[in-house]
C-alpha cells in the first residue's frame, strides 16, 4: 500500500517537475500532534511517531526521526523502500543539508505543503542550498489530490474555561497582549500556534486527540480580537453559552478560511508573527498584502509556561486525583496477577483510562499510554498493539507512561513496576534511574539556571556505570494544553531559558536495553523559591507527582543515605495524601507498599 | 595621581574633540597578561586585576570587571573617581550598549588604541551602535603623548623547543596548516595571538611575565613564513642557535614593525583571520591593501588544547615535579609554623618560588601566586602585598593558588590549607567544596559532551546547601603556554566545545566569605579515554596534580564513601609518587599527612 502510495507522489511530481517532495508530520499550526487530516506522514509511510518528516525524490524516498523512534520506524518502514535517516545522533544530517547535498548544482524544484511547513523550516531550506541555484514551490494540500476520503478540518465543540480555573480572565489575557504590541511597536500580532491560542481565550475543544485544543488563528489588534475559527459554517462548533460569551467580551468569531481575506483587506501596519509555527501559505498572503512583519518569539510562550497561583493549585490537584487513578491501577494489577488472571499490555492501559475517566473534569489521555511489558518497554516510545497485546508476566518489568488531561490540569507520569522476580542487571537499571530521578528532584539551584545546565544531575549515577538514556530529562508541561511545552526543558542542549519559579518540567531519566527491558521513572516537578542569602537567590523543586515508587527493586546498597531518606519521605508523602482517597483495601496496600527502606 | 592622569587624558580628548576613550587591559595581541608597555588601564587607574577594560568620558570614568576582581576592584579605584561597572552579573550593562545608550542620537566620536582593541571588540561596539550616529577612531598608542617613561616594547632571548619536548616539529605544523590553507582556499594566514605563534614556531621568550611568549605576529603562506619578531633590530633577541635553526627550516626573520608593509606589498590573495585577535590597526592595513579576508576561529586554537603524547608525558613529568616541590612547602609551613616561626603571606609565595625554582627546566610561575592567608582569600584574585604582608597564624585556613612555567609543561594548582583549629564553618565548607572537586574529578561521560554540561557536577554539593562560587569550575591550560586557553572549559556557559581526551582543564570549586575566609581545591584534570558499550563512548578525567589534600579540617560524616574512597586513593598516589622523590623527613611527614580517612 505504502509503495503504492510513494510511486502515485512520484508521478504526480514527474508530471509537475518537481524533484522532491517534503512532508511533515504537523499541521499548519506546527502542533505536536495533527488531526488525521494532516498525518501525511503515516498515509504515505505507515509510520505513526509524533516525530517525523519525509522527503521523497524519484529515487529516494526517506524519513526523519529521532532516538526515540528508531526502533519503532525500522519496523514500521519495513518493505516500504522508506530509508531511516536518524536525527538527534552525531553527525546527523537534516533534510535541508541533505537536499543541498543530494541535489548540488542540480536547479531542483522543491515542493512542500504550504500548510505543513513553517516559515523557519523554509528559511533552513534556503540557507542551506544558499547561493546554489533551486526553487521551493508552496502548494497547499498537497496530498488532497491523492489521499482519497481524506479527513476533514476537525470540528469539535468549543468551550470556554473561568477564571476560576485559569487564574486569568481573557480580557486581562487581552490587555496584557496588548501592551505587548504599544511596548514592541506593533499594530497587531497574529497567533498561529494552538496552546497559545487556548491559552489566550481560555478556551479549549477536542480537535486533537490529547490536546484539548481548538484547530484556529487568532489576531489581536488594539481594537479588534478575530478569531478564525468556523470550519464549516452550518456546523457551529461553539456551544451557545461559548458563543455568547466570546462575542460580548469582542472576540469576533470568523470563518476558520477568512484569515487571509481579513489579513489582506482589514489589517494595516505592522504584524508580530512567530515564524516558529507561522505557516508558508499564510506568510505567503502577509507578504502579498505588504504587511510589514515583526517577528520574534510569542509572548505567550514564556507566560504560559509560568503558572500562576491558580494554575499551581490546578495542577496539585490533578496529581491528587490522578494519583488515585495510578493507585487504584497498580493495586488491580498486582492483586490480578497474584490470582493468575490474564491482563494484557492493552487490557491495562484501558482499564487505566477507565480509572481517570471517572474523575470529575477528565477530558481525555493527555497523550497516548505506553503499556509495555519486558522488552517492548525498550522503545522508549512503544505503541501498544491494538489486538493480541503481550500478556504481563509475573516476573521481570512492566512500564507504564501515561498522563490525564483535566479541566484544571494536566498529568504526565511513568511508573516501571517490578511484576514479581527481576534479574539483577534489571535491579540495578532500575535503582541506578530511581538515582538520577531523585539527584533531579532534590537539586537546589541559584536563580538564572537552565535546564541544560542541571540535566546532568539525572545522567551522572547512570553515566558512572556507563549507562545512559537517548532522550531529554525532562520536558515543559502546560496547563490543560499540551503535555510538552516549551520554553524550558531539562536536556543536553544549549537551551538559555531560565528555570523560573511556576514553571512545571518532567523528571524522567530511563535506561533500555532492546531486547530485555525498559525503565523510565518520572514524576512532574514545579519549580519553586527557595530563599535568598549571601551566595544568591535560591530554587528548587516540588514534586507533583502523588504515586509511590515500588521499593521491591531497588538494590540498596546502590543508595546512599540520603536518596533512601528522600524516596521515603516521599513514599509517606503519597501513602498520607492518597490513603483517605483510596478504597480500604487499597489504602492498606498502599501502606504496605511505602513501608520505608531501611539502610 | 591617578585622577590626574584622567584629567590630562580628558584635555587630550576636549583638544580633539573625542566623546570617549576606551582602552583595555590587554595588548595588540588581545593577550590575557600585557606586558608592562600596555598596562594602560593600570597606568591610569590604579587597577591591576588581569581582566579590566576602562572608558573614560567628559563626565565619568568606568571600569568594567568581572566578580573575580569586584572587591579588589572597590579597594583599588577608591578615591580615583573611577567608578565599579559590574560583569558576569545578571542585568550586567557592557561597555558598547553602555556607550550607545550614554550617547543614545548625539552622534559621539569615541576613540580608541587601534593596537589595543580586537576588530570583534569594535564590531561589537559597532553593532551597539546601529543606526544610530556615532564615529569611531582607532588611534596606535592613543595614551603615548600622556605617558612618561612610557615601557617599550619587550624584547627578550627567544629559544626553541626540540620535538622531543613539543611532539610536533615546526615543518609538521607549517604542513598541516598549509593543508588547512589548500582546504580553505586561502592563500596565507595570520597568526596574532601569541600563544598560537608560540605553538606553531616551537618557539618561547620571556617577553611577558607568566607567559613564555614572544611578541610578534605569524604569516604563513604556501611559499613563506614571515616572522615579525625584531622589536629591536639591533639588539639581536634570537639567540644564534635558534636563529641559524629557525632561518635554516625556511623562517623568515622580519622586523616587528614590517608587517604592514610586507603585507600591503608583498601578499596577494585571500587571508584567513582570526578578528578576536586581530587588532584594528592591522585589520586596517589589511582593509586598505584590499586584501580579501577569511573570517573564522584560528584552527590552532583546537589543535593546540589536544595535548599530543609526548606533551600529556611533559605534563605528567612537570606536575610530579611540581608536587614535589608543593609538598616541600607544605611541610615548611607547617613544621615552621610549628616551630613558632613567623611567616608572612609574601614570604610563603617567595619559598614556594624558590623551590620551583630548582627544578631543571623551571622558567617562570605561570602566574602571578596567590598567597593568602584567613579573609584575604575571600578574594578569589587576591594580590599578597610586596611588604608589611599578613602573617600566617596557627589556626583558620591559608589558601596557596600557584603553578609553574617549565620546558616540559604547565602547572596550576590550589591548595587550601589548615594551620591548626578550624572553626566548624571552615570545615564544612572545606569539606563541601572538596566534594564537588571530587564530584568533577571522578565524572565519567559520553564522547560530545561540554564543560557546561558537567558543571553542575562540581556546584551541586555546595547548591544543596545554598552555597556557590562566582568564578568558572574549569579553565583549559596549555602545554608550556599560557595558564588559561581554549577553547574549552567547564563553567556556567554556553560553550558547545566538546571536552576531548588530550585536554587538560583545571577543576577548582571554592567558597568565599568576605571578612571571614575563601577555599578552593584545584588540581589539573586530562581528558582520557574510557571504552566504549552499547550506550555509547565514554571519556573521563586523570587527575595531573599531585599533592596531598589535607584531611584534617574535613568534616567526615559530609563525604560518603565514595568520596572517601576516591580521597583515599588520591592521597595514597600522591604518597607513592612522590615519596621517593622527598628527603626523608618530608616523606615521613607525607605519610602522616596521606593516612586514609576512615568511614
Amino acid at each position: 500500500m505504502y509503495t503504492e502510495r510513494i510511486e502515485s507522489l512520484r508521478a504526480m511530481m514527474r508530471g509537475r517537475g518537481w524533484d522532491a517532495v517534503i512532508l511533515t508530520g504537523s499541521d499548519p499550526h506546527s502542533s505536536e500532534y495533527p488531526a488525521a487530516r494532516w498525518k501525511q506522514v503515516e498515509w504515505l509511510t505507515g509510520f505513526t511517531g509524533e516525530a517525523g518528516d519525509v522527503v521523497v525524490t524519484l529515487d529516494h524516498a526517506g524519513l526523519w526521526t529521532d532516538t526515540r523512534y528508531f526502533i519503532a520506524a525500522r519496523q514500521q518502514l519495513a518493505g516500504t523502500g522508506v530509508e531511516l535517516h536518524k536525527m538527534r545522533v552525531p553527525g546527523q544530517i537534516p533534510i535541508p543539508e541533505w537536499l543541498a547535498s543530494v541535489f548540488e548544482g542540480e536547479d531542483p524544484v522543491i515542493a512542500v505543503d504550504a500548510l505543513c511547513q513553517n516559515v523557519d523550516a523554509i528559511e533552513a531550506l534556503e540557507s542551506a542550498f544558499g547561493a546554489s541555484p533551486h526553487t521551493i514551490v508552496g502548494i497547499p494540500d498537497l496530498l488532497s489530490p491523492l489521499w482519497e476520503s481524506r479527513p476533514a478540518i476537525p470540528q469539535t465543540p468549543v468551550y470556554t474555561l473561568d477564571e476560576s480555573l485559569t487564574g486569568l480572565s481573557r480580557s486581562s489575557k487581552l490587555l496584557w497582549i496588548r501592551e505587548f504590541l504599544d511596548n514592541n511597536s506593533c499594530d497587531g500580532v497574529l497567533f498561529t500556534a494552538l496552546d497559545e491560542i487556548a491559552w489566550m481565550l481560555n478556551v479549549r475543544a477536542s480537535d486533537i486527540e490529547y490536546n484539548p485544543f481548538v484547530i484556529s488563528y487568532l489576531l489581536v489588534t488594539q481594537e479588534r480580537c478575530c478569531w478564525f475559527v468556523l470550519k464549516d459554517p452550518t456546523d457551529d462548533p461553539l456551544t451557545d453559552g461559548s458563543f455568547d460569551l466570546l462575542s460580548s467580551e469582542g472576540v469576533e468569531l470568523l470563518p476558520y478560511s477568512d484569515l487571509a481575506i481579513v489579513l489582506s483587506q482589514e489589517f494595516e501596519g505592522s504584524l508580530f508573527v512567530d515564524t516558529s509555527t507561522l505557516n508558508m501559505s499564510v506568510s505567503e498572503v502577509l507578504e502579498d498584502a505588504g504587511i510589514q512583519l515583526v517577528r520574534g518569539t510569542s509572548p505567550v510562550v514564556l507566560r504560559k509556561a509560568v503558572k500562576n497561583p491558580v494554575e499551581v493549585e490546578g495542577m496539585r490537584r490533578a496529581h491528587l486525583e490522578d494519583g488515585v487513578a495510578m493507585e487504584k491501577f497498580l493495586y488491580w494489577i498486582e492483586t490480578s496477577l497474584g490470582r493468575g488472571e490474564k491482563i494484557s499490555e492493552r487490557d491495562a492501559s484501558e482499564y487505566l483510562g477507565s480509572l481517570r475517566s471517572e474523575i470529575e473534569g477528565y477530558l481525555g489521555d493527555s497523550f497516548e499510554t505506553i503499556s509495555a511489558y519486558g522488552s517492548g518497554a525498550a522503545l522508549p516510545h512503544y505503541v501498544t498493539p491494538r489486538h493480541d497485546a503481550p500478556l504481563l508476566e509475573p516476573h521481570g518489568l512492566y512500564l507504564c507512561d501515561s498522563g490525564g488531561q483535566y479541566l484544571f490540569g494536566t498529568t504526565d507520569i511513568t511508573r516501571t513496576v517490578p511484576l514479581g522476580r527481576c534479574t539483577p542487571l534489571e535491579r540495578e537499571d532500575y535503582t541506578l534511574v530511581l538515582k538520577g530521578h531523585i539527584a533531579l528532584a532534590k537539586a537546589v539551584f541559584p536563580r538564572g539556571t537552565a535546564g541544560c545546565q542541571i540535566d546532568v544531575l539525572a545522567r551522572e549515577p547512570l553515566w558512572a556505570s556507563k549507562r545512559n538514556f537517548g532522550h531529554g530529562t525532562g520536558h515543559g508541561v502546560g496547563f490543560c494544553l499540551g503535555v510538552h511545552e516549551g520554553p524550558q526543558d531539562i536536556r543536553q542542549n544549549f537551551n538559555r531559558q531560565p528555570l523560573l519559579p511556576g514553571m512545571i518540567t518532567s523528571d524522567e531519566p530511563g535506561i533500555y536495553r532492546e531486547g530485555m527491558h525498559g525503565i523510565r521513572h518520572e514524576n512532574l516537578v514545579l519549580c519553586v523559591e527557595s530563599g535568598a542569602n549571601d551566595f544568591g537567590d535560591w530554587l528548587c523543586f516540588e514534586t507533583l507527582t502523588l504515586c509511590h515508587f515500588d521499593t521491591s527493586a531497588i538494590e540498596p546498597s546502590l543508595l546512599d543515605k540520603s536518596e533512601i531518606d528522600w524516596l521515603n519521605a516521599y513514599n509517606a508523602r503519597v501513602y498520607e495524601s492518597l490513603s483517605p482517597r483510596l478504597p480500604e483495601e487499597v489504602a492498606l496496600w498502599l501502606r504496605d507498599k511505602t513501608k520505608p527502606l531501611s539502610y
